[in-house]
């Protein structure tokens, strides 16, 4: 049975209501068929279905569409369901990443009929998990057209402040190679382990550039997230593999980002196994957008979706309730002042 | 059904008759049952069973006695059964590490009725896993008396030849700590990877001792032989673990062994998760043995039994047919000219 949200009434319940709906990662068709239900009651937005993703669009003939976009996926829920409202904050699994922002693009889709520019609102599945399931992904491959649109919105938690662009990633194998030799005779053998030493050194004295783009300052990041050396308790070991994840400013495209983490150690074996490029801020391509929300961009240092928009060439930004920081932790909430505060200035936006 | 193994033969058919007879640890039983129907057998031996190890002693009021102790257990088969002879070399699993060794002990057994000192033959399960299922380890705790001996062979594989005492063992972690953070932001955290470079470059500029003994060298070695850092792909690790591997040589303590590797990390956590002492060579209690065996001793850097006689205060050596190094291999093989070699020169120490 399909529970029946009510978008007109007030964005702190519906916060609630929609946190109160699980939907973990694969597991969304339940929010999904809510949210659809209760577009679908709106005369105004042509609504789709594409697998557990709904995207909702008014069709008025406006110069100007700007989409806004917001996944319906949590995480795995950490004891935090169902939701309670305790000192202004709504607490509970997925609260501020995102259903808080969420139930604002909802909110937005039921009350403003006539907006100033038309309106494609995307709520996705999967964008907890590997990239090719994150329903984003899926539409732009699929049915692209319903993805077109002047600028776009990414209703990521940010603080309800503005965060533009975001960094690109890239990961990467870093093999050093030894022989094996038995333990009791270990000067048969070269031991790379102890010869990885000075990967691990040299990524602690390396100092990540910064980089400004629009007055934005971009901060990199060089970071190994894995070591792995060991074959048995009495064998030298012949591979260690040190993993390391780069995130590299926007101006840099990905065979850039490769070409630098290379050069930092050209005497090992490098293999690339991720690379997705960042979102330029593109400040100047989403016109009157950061004047109305009325806050001082920020750069967005962790990758977002905004970069699948950056990739198929619209200007994005991340604007959303709820502290970025908190997102994945058991303890999640999101302020109610951050719900009123990004509903009022979107509304005003997109006001006439 | 018991097989029926042929004592008095010939040790080439023996071997590969014990071969036949798969017993990974664990699994020793019908083995263990064919050699102790095979040595009750022959009145002048006492036999007892205690699990599947295999305990014959003659009776004979000699002055003094003699252990010669061989494991019933293999490592798992690797392709490598049933056996075959080949270029004078018997091939198969277990025929190196040390059915061979087993052979050559049953066969003294059997063909030598009234040696000139009494006898006590081991034959044992599970020495090729964790300590406590040993069956040397076993005996030794509930019935010591059957291993009460002046000296002791370990007919562990030694190219036919006499290698002496047995260096220790030590494994220890070492704990490097640092700081989670997320990888967009790592410079809130502090790297535990990064800050292992200094233990990995320490163990590789380490140069390890060689402490001579009776005229052996025993060569040490200090070796990481696991390293483990990591959280997920985008979190910079707050823990990285090196695993260490000391071999140290039998004249230090475990004690002191522990002590040479906290003075060599003072400024991290050392967790000492094992230590086993080693076993002097202790020639000069060896009587006449050394010579009678006709071969100039070397020192055992890897560990083996014999440092269960050190602890029960018996001198002992290991002596045994095959290549150390093929132990544990799929290939592993036994020469016909070791195990006639190493039959010869005992059956000559032991008869009047």
């Amino acid at each position: 049975m399909t529970v029946a949200l009510g978008l007109a009434s007030d964005v702190v319940a519906l916060t609630r209501a929609l946190v109160d709906i699980p939907s973990e990662s694969g597991h969304e068709a339940p929010l999904a068929d809510a949210v659809e239900a209760a577009l679908r009651a709106f005369p105004h937005l042509a609504v789709d279905r594409i697998g557990n993703s709904v995207v909702a669009r008014t069709e008025l003939g406006r110069p100007q569409r700007a989409l806004l976009a917001g996944h319906l996926d949590t995480v795995p829920a950490a004891g935090n369901l169902p939701s309670r409202l305790q000192d202004d904050r709504v607490h509970g699994l997925g609260a501020c990443d995102m259903k808080g922002g969420v139930a604002v693009a909802l909110r937005l889709a039921a009350t403003v009929p006539a907006p100033t520019r038309d309106l494609t609102y995307v709520f996705y599945e999967c964008e907890e998990v590997e990239a090719d399931r994150n329903g984003l992904h899926r539409i732009a491959a699929h049915h692209p057209e319903l993805l077109a649109a002047d600028l776009a919105v990414l209703m990521e938690p940010s603080d309800a402040g503005v965060e533009a662009g975001c960094q690109g990633v890239l990961t990467a194998d870093i093999v050093v190679r030894g022989e094996r030799a038995h333990t009791a005779r270990s000067w048969m053998g070269a031991n790379a382990a102890h010869l990885a030493a000075p990967v691990l050194q040299r990524l602690h004295e390396h100092t990540p550039e910064r980089i400004v783009i629009d007055g934005l300052e971009y901060r990199e990041g060089l970071n190994a997230v894995a070591v792995r050396a060991g074959v048995a308790g009495n064998v030298v070991p012949d591979e260690c593999v040190i993993t390391v994840n780069s995130r590299f400013a926007p101006s840099r495209s990905p065979e850039e980002a490769e070409a630098y983490v290379r050069k930092l150690f050209p005497e090992y074996e490098v293999h690339v196994t991720e690379v997705v490029p960042g979102a330029l801020p593109g400040l100047d391509r989403l016109g009157d957008l950061v004047t109305a929300l009325g806050a001082t961009p920020r750069p967005k240092l962790g990758w977002t979706d905004v970069a699948r928009f950056a990739a198929l060439g619209t200007p994005a930004l991340n604007y959303g309730p709820g502290d970025p920081t908190l997102a994945h932790t058991a303890g999640e909430y999101v302020p109610v002042e951050h719900l009123r505060t990004c509903e009022e200035r979107l509304r005003r936006w997109l006001s006439p």
